[in-house]
């Protein structure tokens, strides 16, 4: 899979018209190529981190007048001879700016190719390479910071210093296998223990984060349910109302997948389509239930509605106890709170925890969102200085949790040959995460997702 | 409208997921604005045409580590100061980052400002400005070429001789008219004559081109009639085989709005659907010929199929009276020659120059597309250096075509006054062209056609 001789090429800005469009060359011949249709001042004897204006010209013909950014290696995203192109935002344009590249000696890049270059020469590790497509899909403040926070090498600070404490018992104990006969021990066996109990909480404890890390990065499943005329429909538009704006009016953005999406504090909560549990709410015990459930199953947040000058006692305590599951929080919202008086409010029928709102006079609105955002987020953000949010990592950890607990079972009892095995499976593991220890599968599999020209 | 005062902000390039997008500053304040939110080298004590990486700041959060290109003015596009940011390609990091300018001085840019701005700042004439768009619009490489040229100021350059000679003549009747008691003449009314037939001519000339150009501009409009079964679908197939790609791997593109676009020689023909043409031209002289008849008068190329082993003359014959229309060309393309030997070829109904091919064997077809570009194109290019491609510029030709022919007619009899008056309009209308002469509306008109952050 990997080629870095060649020069490539692609488009880094999304396509479609716009002002401009910019052509990214990265490679030992970006310049060089570059040059070959350039007219203006000669780019090969330009210092980096200057920008030209001038015109690409094949032969005779000229193509555009450009702006040539110039970053000559290793400074640059690639460490490579980096040129980038901004041309006019023609499609014909930039379609003919890349095929002349290419007749003068680039190639087309690859998905991901670029940040996978920057991986090979060293500018950035794996799990910092994963953070520019998570900054890239970055959608509200919270995503976007743990994702800028791993671009940084904060995730990999922390992994590393784990690695260089278990790297010196490993050696340790490999010595101690040279000297097998002698029944030395080098690697004292009370300090591992202690490391590697330490090691296992903090890898733990990282473990724990990605509930909290992949809901922050791909949103909070929340649904709606409720009886007919509860509200529900109100009481989305209610929370909607000023978020809206703010996530759709930039198009082509995830709204086409999801039903709504509504910001709370940076974190965005997908308010799932509930249009099954709307129809199946009053006949609940019957065959509507699954199609309810699963909804509710997959999501981790429930806000149960219901009509609080309507409902009685049984029904609200049957539609609670029937829409209730492990582990999913709910929150039960009593709803049309403008029609009642405060004695009626007073003597609603359900007795635990309740948030009385009206959705149509948009009472208690921000009450409510708040106690939304707390359900999911803020217990969990405790402790966790990192969050792990994608699932690659989740399962390197995983695995290295694995060994720990194996280095830690066989710790007192195994020789240091199985020990020894053990530690450098977690380190292979751990490794895994930053890229110390790679694969091309592992490299194919993860850049292959990344968008062309990055 | 116009306000240069303040710094304007707006993303350059397109909307979507992307790896990188660019925000565009522009202003007096443009570098001490970005310095405020950057943390990195001081801007502000930067060389122009140079490039920086560092952060995007709000306050303690940071938004992004992005690359920011620096143009001093007057070296910018705008001639003021012009500060890009390349920032990673997620919306939400975009919007921030724009909202984050706005909140710190800046204001969002309207449609086509940026290029306003170069315009009142004299970087750029009006036609030249217009170029912009049209070469962001282009889609061939004709009409890139054509709007190349009109930015690079071929156009401007041609309209400027043309008044400055005007303007000699202009200055020399106002003088005739400060003595206008002494009867004296300063314009030889000869040489005037002499010139105004010239200028005459070469704006006759600009405003003929306008057919051709407009056509290479927006395509060519080609409609294929023919009766069923005579081969048109597979004629289409045949001609979009190897451009098909090529127009269409890049999506967004004008494909939405029309059937199909065949491209020969760098110029579009806009394949018009003939549905209606189809289902009409055996029933011709009935109900459907009106709507066939309204596709081709909007056409400017009709190809008309027939299956020549099929047809009779009399249909023949009768379908080539009906279909043909003043100013429109036509070619006459006999399909399915595969089928005929050489003697029944020979002796094909029609008289006049027939293209003889078949479809499905894609044998002629080369030969077809060149005399569909022949018909089209290739006539009309004789002797047109300049291409007229704008309404507007049309329209402001012919008025100042009817000025001059008012001063033409007038040359012998009328006073100093009248002459003047009517060399003065003509002066006018060139200079609307090129922007030496304006109106708000005119381009508020011209720029809001423009795409934000152009």
């Amino acid at each position: 899979m990997i080629q870095q001789e060649d020069t490539i090429v692609a488009l880094a800005t999304p396509n479609g018209i716009g002002a401009i469009g910019v052509i990214r060359l990265s490679g030992h011949d970006a310049i060089t190529i570059a040059q070959k249709v350039w007219k203006g001042r000669d780019l090969t004897k330009q210092a980096s981190h200057t920008l030209h204006f001038g015109r690409i010209i094949d032969g005779d013909i000229e193509l555009d007048e450009v702006v040539t950014s110039l970053f000559v290696a290793p400074r640059s995203y690639t460490r490579e001879n980096v040129v980038e192109i901004s041309c006019h935002g023609s499609n014909y344009i930039i379609e003919s700016i890349i095929k002349l590249f290419i007749k003068n000696g680039a190639r087309a890049a690859k998905a991901g190719e670029f940040t996978l270059r920057a991986f090979l020469n060293g500018q950035l590790d794996l799990s910092q390479a994963e953070a520019v497509a998570d900054l890239i899909a970055s959608n509200s403040k919270a995503s976007q910071q743990i994702a800028l926070q791993q671009l940084r090498g904060g995730f990999s600070n922390q992994l590393q210093q784990l690695r260089d404490q278990l790297v010196q018992f490993a050696s340790l104990i490999e010595l101690e296998l040279d000297f097998a006969e002698e029944d030395v021990e080098f690697a004292n066996r009370d300090q591992l223990k202690q490391l590697t109990h330490t090691i296992t909480r903090v890898i733990g404890s990282l473990i724990q984060s990605f509930e909290l890390g992949n809901a922050i990065k791909n949103g909070v499943n929340t649904v709606i349910a409720g009886r007919p005329n509860a509200g529900k429909s109100t009481l989305l538009n209610a929370l909607l109302n000023e978020e809206r704006a703010i996530v759709s009016h930039i198009p082509g953005t995830t709204r086409d997948t999801i039903e709504e999406l509504l910001n709370i504090q940076g974190i965005n909560f997908r308010l799932i389509d509930t249009a099954g549990i709307r129809e199946a709410t009053d006949t609940i015990e019957q065959i509507g239930v699954q199609r309810t459930m699963e909804k509710i199953s997959q999501s981790a947040l429930l806000i149960y509605v219901y009509d609080a000058g309507e409902i009685s006692i049984a029904d609200l305590n049957s539609d609670i106890e029937n829409l209730q599951k492990p582990g999913i929080t709910m929150l039960v919202v009593a709803n049309k709170a403008d029609l009642l008086n405060d004695e009626q409010l007073a003597a609603l029928p359900y007795t635990g925890k309740t948030i009385i709102i009206s959705a149509k006079e948009k009472q208690h609105i921000d009450e409510l969102k708040h106690e939304i955002y707390n359900a999911a987020i803020k217990d969990q953000l405790t402790g966790h200085e990192t969050l792990v949010t994608n699932i690659r990592h989740l399962q390197a950890l995983q695995k290295t949790e694995e060994a720990l607990i194996r280095v830690l079972e066989g710790i007192d009892f195994v020789t240091s040959d199985f020990l020894s095995m053990d530690i450098k499976q977690a380190l292979h593991y751990l490794g895994e995460i930053t890229g110390a220890v790679t694969t091309d599968d592992l490299l194919e599999n993860i850049f292959s997702k990344f968008c062309i020209g990055k």
